[in-house]
């Protein structure tokens, strides 16, 4: 007799029936975080746990929350000084306080799918589960292109920095290799003046477009090549970090002042936020010329543990959400561009307060504006649930954007995306059986949720 | 066979025993936006796109986020230059846009109960459907009158300006019909300094009550006369849109001076704010002394697409809600006149956050002060579950005002009463399941839920 | 054939086997505000009307929210001038206003549990059940310590001010009496310079102490005693009303300026936040040094109602919630203690939104922050589903804190835990049905969050 996984999210039979339909649908992976570089060399992946718990900050955090020191868990230490066994077992001998959380969901499934392995990590086992991952990854099966492929990923895109070269992307598309993956064009380091090395990064920015960075309008023409390369190979989306909500038209000769008293690094920070501001619609109407949809993430504060910034650097688990007004700090750009039903604008929020009261009708508005699917801490069993039940009666699902994963763990994709394929189903189950539609409508919407509303969204393979 | 609805919120065995009870109550509407004329002509409604189409913002909204244009849809269009059938035709092409919606909902009901049609709509069946509806409007079952008392409404508030001269309801009250629809005060336009035209407004109050609005002493007085003339044609609440909500004590000289500002157009934002402020404390204590019931609506932001604003006017589905906060807000108002249990305010959020965290806790405390019902989107399946779970735990039920169903869309009525009565019954069934209290209690709120507590604390018929 | 209590919160087959192996657990009680004196002295209680509705600020609200005057409820009157019959007869009048409250929950099950009374409160059956308690309170078994000992309580913290003397717990302590009633430091009145009276409260403090309250330092010196003496008494933690949170490490001549312009009255109401902020600060420091458990309690805006305020003085229902940035709000003094793990900081919301937004991502972080259970009015049925649904999948089980039951009304300590026990029971079993995890894992963390979480995080016992 076969074992599941150790946990995984129940289904009613009802909701099975939806699932069995999507869930072997192919994986569209329209925004996340993971290396091109895998996928251009497609090496061998490293020892389980620079793999599995180095990079990814939602399982060290809590491990840093009850006490565990990063530095024992290998984070800022150099790959060749870590001790991977030693690292799997500190992290076996806490995996009890993912009980409950989305980790535990995801660890359950890639053990499990990937490894064989039903029974729970701790710390009697965890020699035998790194060394059962260890020989895995050795192995050409678990390359990862074999793993693209055994995923069924059929897109995944990445996301990259303004100034990166896209050489791995290169690579990809010269291999001959037929995986689609495809660069996100991310130009926060270039974009916003509270970036550190902004204006050095801006002369970088000149030098690889050959435009006169000095002038705004030099600028804004660099930013244009930029995202010509980018879409030239392959990109088909724009992403924006905004960690305080606002945008603003400057007139010309303001953005002017602006940008060039931030280049010489003497802009306030309320001049800093407002030029940003004012820059982001600047991105929305290139999106009208060159089509790439524009995806804004907001709301985050950026490594709120100034000790841990300035030990380990940024991305240690210490980015808190705050509040988000969107009415407000979308106002300049939607009454710009908001009009616009060829221009695409998907709104990622954390303040899940401002799913039903701003959101919500915002999106059931405006043609250019859709929804992004929860985001981060959101992505969830009980955060999918709220974004339904938040959303849905006002945006209805056609102004959704279907799921993304988000991830830089790369062998949790399949799960991730299993996990909403099966919140989906029970919401969907549910919804039919409160007499809001029919099991067809449902049919029809888990296959529009799972994977159509993604593609088209993020106009993939138009 | 009978066939159902398309849709319609399902009920457990235990919910439809309390339903049971309360489906066949008479509908008391004490707040709503038909238009009183219908009931003095008693003339047939247009043809159905005009009458269900072009004038329900929940409607066309969704379209036009979808893409769909606003002229298209015969918005701004005069009537004789609309296609009707075009109009409808381009509506249930894109009618699965509402799956999941309470419009969904609702137009299942109206199709059903009022036309006899089971099928969902569809571009394929559109004609038809359009036929059979066109048909109806044309006999003279389907009159004004004639719904109102096969609907079975007891009372039906419509919402007048405080210059409506009220000719619609006199000629009512004159014709010896017994239904019974009343006037709502609704003073914004000359209460509000930034409403659009207030001097003039202001003057026109003047001329109407014979005062002398030059001085806020004769404004005041002119406002009390019309306040005597609505109650005199059975009105029993005023209604407030409040933008931005706050309130504040004036002393009567800056009171003065503000308000000689405001018929200037010489007043800043923030003292118009504030004068309004004021203004709303001086409504609530001419409540006291008249006994009109005091509605809050706030926390929209009005017409924030600001292109369409001028090309199609007001009440285009771009209000959007923002966050409220109660406690300040409410802060003056409240300590000048809330200890008082002869005086009844009436708050209506779209800020979901503020049921449990204010609302909630201050109904639960101030003798004047009730929690209107769910609002606007949130008068909805979900959106009442989510009510009674962050209001009923601390607020108790008496604290709140039973259902308003706030509509234009006449026909609709039913349904609405309906939604709300079926998610009543889902709600105590539940708390009954949950051990919360008994049957019997179950059936004694279903009713005052229903039914009650909207006659008493409109004071309708007292 | 007995009958159990009106009202119960009711179990699924899966959560009663729950809720059977940890409803008898000792009852952990470390924060609340029970009468140490009830303890040192051990006299019989007052009568019905006095011990259970005249201090229940959560009782007489509501009455007094639907007219009922606090006066009739012997609010303010002396007791010797009391009628306690009159008193309980009109609550019991009143009482079909708690339907759906915890309230009423707590009610039935003081009423069955401690006087074996199945019937709900009505007008009929007030005189009979008012004589039932009033003999039972004249019982030795009724007495405090009969009590304490009856209700199985292992640990009860009081609330105490810093300038406390603690006689009555160093009677308990000298009585050779085995209950735990220990002390908590609650400094308000010496730590918040808007706190009525201040400088007269830190020129108590210096004479309590022998310290030179004129200066900072020898203020800080005299906290530092009064928490020594507190700890001697067996405090294990401090408590912090935080009406408007903020922190800031202020220099040492700001401090000092700002704390001379306090104790002369003269401080600025911005000025006073910071300096409260820098104290703070400065308490959790001294929190590393002795060891105290530092909780928070922000975001309520305390006696909104002034008329109330003056003339029946604080904690008559009118303390409400307003929003809470968690933030900002702890940024000064998490950036500066918050990466200790011997240091443990409580942090307690009314504010649900900032549950799953900021609480459970930065209690999932940061070594030194917890969580508090669900407070004041979210200490319900559904106030705890809320919490659990908002915290558990971002900060795990083990960043939560058990349970308080924070309340002054002894008798209701019992219904408290056990309503809290039957909410994680139904939690967890939804959980497992869910398939997060298994019915072992259930088992452990019932007694976790029913016992051991607040035994340790309170380090009681230590």
């Amino acid at each position: 007799m076969t074992q599941g996984p150790d946990a995984q999210l129940a289904l009613t039979p009802a909701a099975q029936a939806i699932y069995d339909t999507v869930r072997d649908l192919p994986i569209v992976s329209p925004h996340g975080h993971c290396d091109p570089g895998w996928f251009a060399d497609d090496a061998a992946f490293p020892d389980p746990a620079s793999l599995l718990i180095v990079p990814d900050h939602y399982v060290f955090r809590m491990l840093y929350s009850r006490g565990v020191s990063l530095t024992d868990l290998g984070i800022g230490v150099p790959p060749e000084a870590r001790d991977g066994r030693a690292i799997f077992r500190l992290f076996a001998r806490h995996y009890h306080l993912f009980l409950g959380t989305p980790s535990h969901l995801w660890w359950s499934h890639v053990l499990h799918d990937l490894f064989g392995l039903s029974d729970r990590l701790t710390a009697e086992n965890a020699d035998a589960v790194y060394d059962r991952i260890d020989a895995a990854l050795k192995t050409p099966g678990f390359r990862p292109r074999a793993l693209f492929d055994r995923f069924g990923i059929a897109w995944l895109a990445t996301t990259d920095g303004a100034l990166d070269g896209l050489e791995h992307h290169a690579t990809i598309l010269e291999s001959g290799w037929a995986g689609r993956v495809i660069p996100t064009f991310r130009p926060d380091a270039v974009l916003n003046p509270q970036a550190p090395g902004f204006a050095a990064n801006v002369e970088k920015l000149g030098a690889m477009t050959g435009c006169d960075c000095g002038s705004l309008a030099g600028y804004l023409d660099a930013l244009r090549a930029r995202r010509a390369a980018f879409k030239a190979m392959g990109a088909t989306a724009t992403d924006h970090d905004v960690p305080d909500l606002h945008t603003e038209w400057l007139d010309r000769s303001e953005a002017e002042s602006l940008f060039s008293a931030a280049l010489k690094g003497r802009i306030a920070k309320g001049d800093a936020v407002r030029l940003y501001g004012h820059l982001l619609i600047e991105m929305a109407q290139m999106s009208l010329d060159d089509g790439l949809v524009m995806q804004l993430h907001a709301g985050s504060s950026r490594s709120t543990n100034r000790a841990l910034l300035a030990s380990h650097g940024r991305d240690m688990g210490a980015d808190i959400p705050h509040r988000t007004d969107w009415v407000g700090g979308l106002d300049a750009l939607l009454n710009r561009v908001g009009n616009r039903a060829d221009l695409t604008v998907i709104a990622f929020t954390l303040d899940e307060s401002a799913y039903a009261r701003e959101l919500a009708p915002m999106a059931g508005h405006w043609p250019a504006l859709r929804l992004g699917p929860p985001w981060w801490f959101h992505d969830s069993v009980n955060g999918i649930r709220r974004y339904f039940d938040g959303v849905v009666e006002t945006a209805g699902y056609e102004n959704l954007t279907g799921f993304n994963d988000d991830t830089r763990a790369f062998l949790s994709i399949p799960a991730r995306h299993d996990l909403w394929r099966r919140a989906v189903s029970l919401h969907l189950a549910d919804q039919v059986g409160r007499g809001l539609f029919g099991k067809a409508d449902a049919l029809h919407l888990a296959r529009r949720l799972s994977h159509d509303l993604a593609l088209e969204t993020y106009r993939l393979g138009a």
